[in-house]
């Protein structure tokens, strides 16, 4: 439910006014500053307007129209808007045994084939902090490329790109083969660079593995922990240092910084270039225990994620949350990797935009189906005497009767989606040929939809072979037209069939859309339109 | 005076050690994590060493060496470092009348030529929040040259340079002819660009005129009227959104951001790309509130700083400080701008750097004086029964024991440069050839020292001739060298003459001068070495 529009804030409810006076149709941008509203802003008449309620404004008699669905979708004190998820609120924290074995990946070439890889990638540097991209290729320069898939390269005064390998001359640790605590970069700009990316080009050397460490989790522990040492860090701006022969950077600022709601938002943690605090001394002694505790928390075993980089792997992390750390390697080893900084808000952004398209392919999507229950859904189902579209309604309604969970609904929906379009038709099957209509329906929707709607589906043709070997009775309830098509399918299962069926996760729910598919052959029976169960299936549309 | 070590915290002074298994000497990296120190960390032995303090540590052994240098820059609760400038300590806050007819400005071939000029601009961006550079080449592209001469360009969805003129199809108001008031750019991305580049290329148009406000300016003038206000700015993240065809960006943000301390350090103030906020009801009125009270004091005409880009102008600003504002203009008119985006802590250490390359210059040249004085200054003074050195050192000596301000104990120093190296020797000057040294020794200074130690040198000539004139007695005090020199340089100064030189703002300060030009001839004073007055010296060197 909307509020009535008189319990909302006024300047609020006029500072969103949508009208195109208001804001540019162009580029969504508000056309007037908030000191151009009447001080003595009031509401006139409010009137019931087609979708939403039309206000007349007092004293200007301004006039703004807000729709129903937007007054719902932004009620004051509600999270309608996720917001920029740069804060933890935005993020899963994680411990080592969150990821052991299940890092966050995908090859270099799904990812920059399929738009819904790349949402998963970019999902995860925003929601978990990093992602490894496999197989890219070790190309010096490709890990210019890789950022340039989601935003801009930042440089630096390590260049557009910097090689981490063992220099003569090293003007930063990472140059060496030394051991590297976990750490995040550049702390000593402003504003960080908050990605990092590190493709390896070489790894043969005997060490030189990596590691990450979630650092809004180790500063959400001690604020659980420590709460006192957490505020400490929050308050107070450490001085990073960084001088070479070319580069004098500083930046003061919080090892902890959180919002204004008191929420973690960024880390920085680099022992190497924190300068000398010119505190008073009680202040430096506070600053030293709370530094060491958190410290120390950075460094629990289970925080620690260790991995290796192997030849074309490319790690992108988010340089303001995750610490990265290295092992200690043989200088004599040939350790090669490229980095670059880039940020997250154009990655975010990225992310955004392909949700956006996967938003608008998905209303197509549905769209298609509603067609074709409109078009090919008329002809006749297979020797029944209703239609297809009729019996894939007929199924979902009963599922939808039976309480069913929406997933179940889809499914019962969607369950013969295979046998459109094709390429042994129904025809062909009732003619003795298996379509395999089961399988080519679960393939064509596993774009859209989860295991929970395909896997059913899949399993439909199966479980009446299953029902038929384990439930008396259950062949002498099939219609002619089943009958005639169970020998096409294989006949009954065998003893052997029946074990592996039981073994599939998916097996009761393949029997109940079974169950809902022999019951939606009534011709008398009263059907919902597709766009009855429109909203569930948008609901459950994997859209990134 | 530094404190004894005694006094010290413990774990600081022991992060601070500076020995190389403590610090790389390499980089001046740190070598040890915080965690590495003994928890039960303990001052063992504390020696007195060569210029320092030698620390032996409990109970690990250590063994660190502080410079007493090192102590007295470093005490705890003294402001040593001036940190990283970026908050509001670190600047100086203006309203226009405080710069109208005074921008910073240089023009683009000092820049480029002179490192001081581009100091003096680097700095004005760091303490101002602006510059203007003038003459700059109308080439389209350039303003990234400019970007490049301090740092590097921030690429945004609007590439890596954008150009500021009207379009057909406008993705942002800033691309029509439009008056857009005084605001800060991208605040929807997170890092924001800190630092706006606008390149002036054509400005034909009827208006198009440009504006800047010092946004902490505004913000401590909020704070002061209504501290409130100013507090929920500071804590209310505000949801910044922007959204074309190819972009969907988010940060949720507070217009006012301030450091640990309380201070001032981002202002983002953009009306046109605020969306809606979802607060509770209360917290949206009291945000609504304080917003159009920060909106009126931005724009209070006080605070409007007005003035024209001309073509060849780039103007070069704070993106987290000043808001930016322009008139509107007829969109038949021709005004192009390019504009980039790069970050303020490469500027700044840009700045630095060329400041550390100054220091050293600057050590440099002192010693240069040194080498003349103890060379060339070794040789006779024109008749005198001093050396030049003896002179000169004799002048500064008189000069300190009267009391003088410093610049003037280094003006009587430094006031016969002239006569060395110079183009005309003093010889020549015995022998009836003015060498005119007053100038060209003024001259040779001026790189290093400001016009309150080179124009009374400039005048020290003169103002012989000058006291000829109005002061009895004083050509019969003169020694015989000195009678003969002042036919050569003019004689007595005519009443015109006099009127001219009591005109001068350094008139009596080069009377000054040359009483104790007058004085210092003495071959049996008691004469300081150069070294006495290096400190001095050094203190009063224009480094940047």
């Amino acid at each position: 439910m909307s509020p009535s529009v008189e319990e909302l804030p006024l300047t609020w409810l006029r500072d969103n006014c949508p009208c195109p006076r208001c804001r540019d149709p162009r580029n969504g941008q508000k056309l007037f500053q908030i000191t151009d509203l009447p001080t003595d802003l009031a509401l006139g008449a409010v009137r019931p307007a087609a979708d939403g309620v039309e206000v007349d404004w007092a004293p200007d008699g301004h006039r703004s129209v807000y729709p129903t669905r937007w007054l719902t979708a932004h009620r004051p004190g509600t999270g309608g808007d996720p917001g920029d998820r740069r804060g933890e609120n935005g993020k899963t924290l994680w411990t080592a045994a969150d990821l052991n074995g299940r890092l966050p990946e995908a090859g270099w070439a799904e990812y920059q084939g399929d738009p819904a890889v790349r949402a998963r990638v970019l999902e995860s540097v925003v929601g978990l902090g990093f992602a490894v991209l496999r197989d890219v290729p070790c190309r010096p320069g490709q890990v210019l490329e890789v950022a340039e898939t989601f935003g801009y390269v930042r440089e630096t005064n390590y260049g557009r790109l910097f090689d981490v390998r063992v220099e003569p001359d090293p003007s930063n640790l990472a140059f060496t083969g030394a051991r590297i605590t976990p750490h995040t970069d550049n702390p000593y700009r402003d504003p960080v660079p908050t990605l990092q990316l590190l493709h390896c080009l070489t790894n043969a050397a005997t060490g030189g593995g990596s590691g990450l460490v979630d650092g809004f989790k180790a500063a959400a522990l001690l604020r659980a922990e420590n709460p006192e040492a957490f505020g400490v860090l929050t308050r107070t701006p450490v001085p990073f240092r960084f001088s070479d022969a070319h580069t004098a950077l500083a930046a003061d600022r919080p090892l902890i910084d959180v919002d204004g709601h008191g929420r973690i938002r960024e880390v920085r943690f680099n022992n190497r270039s924190i300068g000398t605090l010119l505190l008073p001394a009680a202040e430096l002694e506070a600053f030293y225990r709370a530094y060491r505790a958190f410290a120390e928390i950075t460094l629990r075993p289970e925080l620690q994620l260790e991995f290796r980089l192997l030849p074309g792997d490319c790690l992108i992390f988010d340089n303001v949350r995750l610490l990265h750390a290295r092992t200690a390697f043989e200088e004599s080893g040939a350790r090669h990797l490229q980095g670059a900084y880039a940020d997250i808000d154009a990655l975010a952004g990225t992310l955004a935009v392909l949700r956006r398209e996967r938003a608008v392919a998905a209303g197509k999507f549905v769209d298609e189906l509603a067609g074709l229950f409109a078009g090919e859904g008329a002809s006749a189902y297979l020797g029944e005497e209703v239609t297809m579209a009729q019996h894939m309604l007929q199924s979902a309604a009963c599922a939808e009767q039976a309480g069913a969970p929406d997933a179940l609904v889809a499914a019962a929906l969607l369950h013969d989606l295979g046998h459109f379009h094709g390429p042994v038709s129904g025809e062909e099957l009732m003619q003795g040929t298996d379509n395999r209509h089961s399988h080519t329906g679960a393939d064509r929707l596993a774009e859209w939809f989860g295991p929970e709607v395909t896997e059913p589906i899949r399993l439909h043709v199966a479980a009446k072979r299953y029902l038929c070997a384990v439930e008396p009775g259950y062949f002498d309830r099939l219609s002619p037209a089943s009958v005639h098509t169970l020998e096409v399918q294989g006949g009954p299962m065998s003893e052997a069939e029946v074990a592996a069926y039981e073994a599939n996760p998916y097996a009761a729910d393949g029997v109940a859309v079974r169950r809902w598919d022999d019951e939606g052959k009534d011709p008398e029976a009263p059907t919902p339109d597709f766009g009855h169960f429109r909203p569930l299936l948008t609901a459950l549309l994997r859209t990134g």
